[in-house]
């Protein structure tokens, strides 16, 4: 499979007591697939994996590949012990998964070789294509450029999701020139997003595009037009503003609440936005043209 | 209860399979109990605590319950949600812990409120007494000296495990007034405790001791003698060296080894030392005297 456009990484609707709002994530995901979204990252950092129980996890991916329909479902499988890695991957090939993200969550900080080694274990034995999840905000891991180009030379990886670069016109082609021509480069960090896809980033994992795919997907179509891109980026700058200031995790969890997904509210310790903070969000969307 | 002295906190011997070694674990914890060590703190961060499923942890807490007899046995239950959290709480009151252990184990970075609402709910709801556990190098939460007075004024908070400090001198006598009279104010380092001593630590929360109890209840024994404290540090220094090299998680796995308690190796993706790095931990346990 090849993970290019958008990957749309929705938040995973909670109920505030640790339950998933069932009804709140089917319609979320199904409006997604509607929206014609190249796949869903369910389970990313978005989506809270690293905060719910196994259980929640299997559960939550089984109802999303079904309101997916034809969607490819990519899955994070991430946890500190690679016994838990290899159960969640199996949950996820169980639940009609199409491939699976994996972040090195670490506890003691990893060396070099074992974040390899977390990979190629996985890689030949987790039984679906493999993203490597590059996001060391939450991991703690840095990935060295060599060490991405050696992950994705191994059988089964099939794309590299990146942070969002400070440089991304020279890090981009020597990326792409170091990984296998079949392995998709694609870029998280939506407020520098624009940089990325005009330097040749092939997907987008997006946290706004996991909420709202439209503006996303035209900004996708405009790769091509520098004028029309930078437009459609500066229209969403309200929405990256409160995503640098507040997170976008927690930025977009209001946002879905805003959006009449429920009233989710991200896993405790979490706290969900509330006073000046979720005004500001609700601005900031109007602003954006997100909400009416 | 009052943790005063040495916590020791044993490796939790797997067996490379994904599964406790329950021989090895029995004895080594009933070794430390036999060397009357204060308490043990099972499932800390040396005890893998963040790489094992909830069963395993249930597993591993029943069995160091029975074999540590009358030494009260200290727990770690961190986790990155609330929900895993009050699980793990459970699991271990249902074991016959004496004490809960809790990091504030993150994946989005916490701020400060939201680490304060983490021990607040298990504080209240843990149904036993609760140390906080300060390890920023794992947990990425840097406590601000405010939370820690704070979180030590919680009813059910009866302890704070501190990570060595750049200045004991000053930072201990500070915390012990911020802290009420009755909450342990202990650390670990093992590497700079005889510092931490001499200012006042009142318990420490030793990687050392899980293995090595006699060193360390003997550099306790000595805290109001400077000469023969600083000569029993010494005489463990080429330990330090390699703990700072090689981390003391991955040295105390290799030492384990060495003295006999299976043949220990960290959960993967964590490697275990070999060859020339075995060979050292080997060394310098010898030169300590800790190994004939």
């Amino acid at each position: 499979m090849k993970l290019h456009g958008l990957s749309a990484f929705p938040i995973t609707p909670m109920d505030g007591r640790g339950h998933a709002d069932v009804p709140a994530l089917v319609r979320l995901v199904g409006d997604l697939a509607s929206a014609r979204v190249q796949s869903i990252g369910l389970l990313g950092s978005t989506g809270s994996y690293a905060y719910l129980p196994r259980q929640t996890r299997a559960e939550v991916t089984a109802l999303a590949v079904e309101a997916a329909g034809a969607v490819p479902v990519v899955v994070g499988i991430g946890a500190p012990g690679l016994g838990m890695v290899l159960d969640h991957a199996r949950d996820a090939v169980e639940a009609g998964a199409s491939a699976l993200l994996l972040a090195p969550v670490s506890y003691q900080p990893l060396r070099e070789e074992e974040v390899f080694t977390l990979y190629r274990i996985v890689a030949a034995e987790a039984g679906l294509p493999l993203v490597l999840y590059n996001n060391p905000g939450t991991t703690g891991v840095t990935f060295s450029p060599a060490l991405i180009a050696r992950i994705g030379a191994l059988p089964g990886v099939v794309a590299v999701k990146m942070p969002p670069s400070a440089d991304a016109a020279t890090e981009i082609p020597a990326l792409r020139a170091a990984l296998p021509a079949d392995v998709t480069l694609g870029y998280s960090g939506d407020a520098k997003f624009a940089g990325a896809l005009a330097a040749g980033a092939e997907a987008w994992f997006s946290v706004l595009g996991g909420l709202f795919p439209k503006p996303c997907l035209d900004m996708l179509a405009a790769a091509g037009d520098a004028e029309r891109l930078a437009a459609l980026d500066v229209r969403l700058a309200p929405v990256w503003e409160v995503f640098g200031r507040l997170t976008s995790y927690r930025v977009i969890h209001a946002a879905a609440g805003l959006m009449g997904y429920g009233a989710p509210v991200p896993p405790l310790p979490v706290l969900p936005l509330q006073g000046e903070d979720l005004a500001a969000v609700e601005a900031a969307l109007t602003e954006a043209g997100l909400l009416e």
